[in-house]
């Protein structure tokens, strides 16, 4: 039996991977509804991707699987959606306001 | 202009006071639901207070609520309530079972 929760700390640092099963990098930080407690984004790290540096991308939560047999999450993005993602280095967080929310979820079709 | 979403980074670490400004300690962890990513328990680290060790508290997300002038979150709960509150060492983490979580809620009359 396992649990259906996971920590927060268990989250951050775990490895994602495209649908190929390549490495594309790891969790560094989830972005939370103050006022829900919703998920709503995981902050992925893509360090060293084919040419990609290590920017952080704000990924909607509901993209991500999580798939026990590589421990880590899946995401269906291809370099070419990933070289045009929103995203920003990690001293310059942006202020998650609406406009930024609404350009993320449209980038992705949410 | 603030945002409406907070990193988990942030929230962690972040202090916890009782209604009477007395701090109680801070969040350690977040437990995340994983099919929904819902936030369901904050994980308290109540350590020194009134004799209390520093045993981990699950409460229930939605019992905090934030504080701007205090920059942490406030709970309900006095000293007899943490008392008797579910906790564990934080060598010792429970599976977040149905059972676990239906016996953390009802202690707290969710």
């Amino acid at each position: 039996m396992t649990s259906d929760v996971i920590s927060s700390e268990r989250v951050e640092g775990t490895n994602v991977y495209n649908a190929g099963g390549d490495k594309l990098g790891s969790i560094d930080d989830l972005m939370i509804d103050k006022l829900s407690g919703q998920v709503r984004y995981a902050v992925m790290e893509f360090g060293g991707f084919l040419g990609i540096g290590t920017d952080r991308y704000p990924i909607p939560w509901n993209m991500l699987k999580y798939d026990v047999s590589q421990d880590g999450y899946v995401v269906p993005l291809d370099k070419a959606q990933l070289e045009g993602a929103p995203r920003y280095a990690n001293d310059t967080v942006p202020d998650y306001d609406d406009t930024y929310r609404s350009n993320v979820d449209k980038y992705y079709g949410m």
